[in-house]
């Protein structure tokens, strides 16, 4: 049976090999949620870079600029980090470079693996199904937060485990974990991604709509994959 | 109210803050439960170290040796890592020096804090007291697997959480997925933790018996103490 590891911070990766996996790199609050939008609302593709002077200067070639430090917008950039942004009319046909405290970073970090694609909740049944017909093992990749473990992260890892049991085995107790925490709060995903620290800043900034649509299953169906450095749907 | 933080790993004990607080230090299967067993029985005290050569060497000041390397007792020691040898009258009134591969890694990166003591199922209750009246912040410092996360130290901090709810407040993500787990699981403790793949690695050397001891509840009453650099009853 094909297996299915989770990785519950950055800080971890070097524990998984992820040479010949699939690796789903999640970020729920916000970075995976807005990729997955901007991809499912015609945004042609998505960079991510590590740096702030990087996406800048993609910014000079034509790209949007997108993201945050510490949950709030870049002040240079076009765009900070809500989905929502990601739904406008101003974002289609265009190129976004993104960079976040902790999506663009954990992306990165994942850079032996096969393939790269980027999961949320947006998007569970795509990526479930994705996952299960490319025949590798898989690694989830929660980005947290500045390299501790979150809750909205380690729930969708739980999440997917829970979609692919069927065929793939959760390996190592880090899986485990994350599954019986989908298993015991499948039914108030909301109300327990709530409790996060994070989700506690971001309310403090008075985004609770975001956070409320990034925990909603199955909106969309495109599955973001890596290619060539940049995000495109499949 | 005061705090209880939950590192799910040593390689992420930076993330946390020690100094003023009280460390729990937890690594179930087995080497806290054995050092809870021991303190309970009579030995006088237990010194934990982290290489072989130095165990070996406070052999020669008339410490008793005891200790595994990847699950199996090391050869020239004088005991292995099972609780059933430290409730052995040879152990009575003696001194012993321990090395294992999680444990005594994990006492000694706790060294910033305050106070360092040593929990296991067997003592949950005695140590949750010990916490309580401390009147200080704790953190419990899971041993983990060689640097990943565990299933069965992660369901100790849950449950000593639940133990401490009404006076102490679960800080920061990983604290809040522990006391999701267990409260997802507390009625199946030994059924979840045997899923662990640090237990399926034990009972395939047979001993099962050790891992049904090590999630029994409050055995004993004995709260294991830092003092000096000798872990001792109190």
């Amino acid at each position: 049976m094909r297996t299915l590891e989770v990785c519950l911070s950055p800080e971890l990766i070097h524990q998984h090999q992820l040479e010949g996996k699939i690796v789903v790199v999640v970020d729920i609050f916000r970075a995976t949620s807005c990729i997955v939008t901007g991809l499912a609302n015609e945004v042609v593709a998505i960079k991510p870079v590590a740096e702030v002077e990087e996406c800048k200067k993609l910014g000079e070639q034509g790209y949007l600029t997108a993201g945050e430090r510490g949950g709030i917008k870049v002040p240079e950039f076009d765009m900070g980090n809500s989905p929502f942004e990601y739904q406008s009319e101003n974002v289609k046909g265009k190129k976004v470079a993104i960079s976040t405290t902790n999506g663009s970073q954990a992306i990165v970090k994942s850079k032996e693996a096969d393939d790269i694609i980027i999961g949320a909740f947006l998007n569970l049944e795509a990526i479930s199904e994705y996952t299960l017909q490319s025949k590798k093992n898989a690694v989830i990749h929660c980005a947290g937060w500045k390299g501790t473990v979150n809750l909205e992260d380690t729930l969708f890892a739980g999440a997917l485990i829970d979609e692919c049991a069927e065929e793939m085995k959760p390996q190592g107790d880090s899986a485990l974990l994350a599954h019986q925490l989908y298993i015991g709060n499948h039914e108030n995903l909301f109300g327990l991604a709530k409790q996060s620290g994070h989700a506690e800043r971001l309310v403090g900034f008075g985004i609770e709509k975001d956070l409320e649509f990034c925990m909603t299953v199955d909106e969309y169906s495109v599955v973001p994959r890596l290619v060539n450095g940049e995000l495109v749907g499949s």
